[in-house]
């Protein structure tokens, strides 16, 4: 796996990985300018699980972020990180109370719906996968819905882009993906779509990547 | 549901939710009072969904907390609130690098192990779901006992307790009830032992709240 010859931060990422995506918009946020390393999460069984990989993220998985000497994993502790030593633009409100917003909703996209849709627990569910992804997602975003008319300006909280931001459009992405009927969700899809006309949200898409296949591309 | 006619912060919660026993932890780390309102997840198909406690958290999960004039959901979200607005003792270490350690943890157990092994996702899987539940939990433990092979001292990360130990000691209390090998992994059997011979540990413990049922109290 690559070195950074470059000295520049390494994101070891999958096109269509969510969490990954997540990351992406952040470090285009912050206009931090990085070396991307693919980690195809099907072909060879999962290059994740390559015992050469697992020297450079412990957990096998992506994304996982080599910056400041260090290597990081879980896309929220990864924001969080780069939140801390590189601040602006900010992707946590100043006031305390919108940040708990920020990452209350951040937390139940990310523990609450993205781990029980993604590849590895569907290829385990079998046939029924579609219908067990569509229930997740389904019920997640009918709280998600509930909780945004409460939070929400332009987008998730208030009227400045943040984490919670972050973690929406990609899991906007997975529902299309999965069919889900997102008619019923008028809160979720206007914010998504106010935010996929910003560049961070359209330099980081899963159609745009260094390992985007050629049939994907956009 | 009951109001805080005390002033006291309120949380809702159920005895045996690992994810409420994390805020417990919290609150008794911080010494912070608070009353305690128990919610059935069994009980009437499960008291979370109850239209009027649907009112109290449109998330329809424990835990939330009222507190300063607000109510949040989401254990992480509650937990970082917490350490910001009552940063005493703190659950978060000062070096940033550090801090990034105890989120990555917290973050594989709460969005890498937890969810996969809930009550509801159990109830989904039907006939199968030991196995499944052993599944998670051990390809969870296996990728978390090589992490803290890097960042453990007496605790999780270093010797100072923080998030990630508040988010190891329930999943573990999990991993026993779906009796997943704990042999295998000496670093965490470790940690958890000594953390549980703290107070805040104990006074929080499913087996010590005020919903436990009289034959699982200890």
């Amino acid at each position: 796996m690559a070195s950074s010859p470059s000295g520049k931060p390494v994101l070891y990422s999958y096109f269509r990985s969510s969490c990954s995506w997540r990351v992406r918009i952040a470090l285009a946020l912050k206009g931090i300018t990085y070396d991307q390393v693919p980690v195809n999460l099907l072909k060879d069984g999962g290059q994740q699980l390559a015992a050469e990989f697992q020297v450079v993220n412990p957990m096998q998985q992506v994304p996982a972020l080599k910056i400041d000497g260090i290597t990081l994993s879980q896309s929220l502790a990864i924001i969080e990180y780069l939140e801390e030593t590189r601040p602006n633009p900010r992707l946590l409100p100043q006031d305390q109370k919108k940040r708990a917003q920020v990452r209350m909703i951040s937390d139940h996209i990310v523990s609450g719906i993205q781990p029980l849709q993604n590849l590895a627990v569907l290829q385990r569910v079998g046939e029924k996968k579609l219908e067990w992804a569509q229930h997740y997602i389904t019920n997640g975003f009918q709280a998600l819905e509930r909780i945004l008319k409460n939070t929400a300006g332009r987008y998730c909280v208030g009227d400045e882009v943040s984490m919670a931001d972050l973690c929406l459009v990609p899991q906007v992405y997975n529902a299309e993906r999965y069919k889900v009927d997102l008619a019923l969700y008028p809160t979720i899809t206007r914010i998504n779509k106010t935010l996929l006309e910003l560049e961070a949200f359209q330099v980081s898409h899963p159609t745009k990547q260094p390992d985007t296949p050629a049939e994907l591309r956009a």
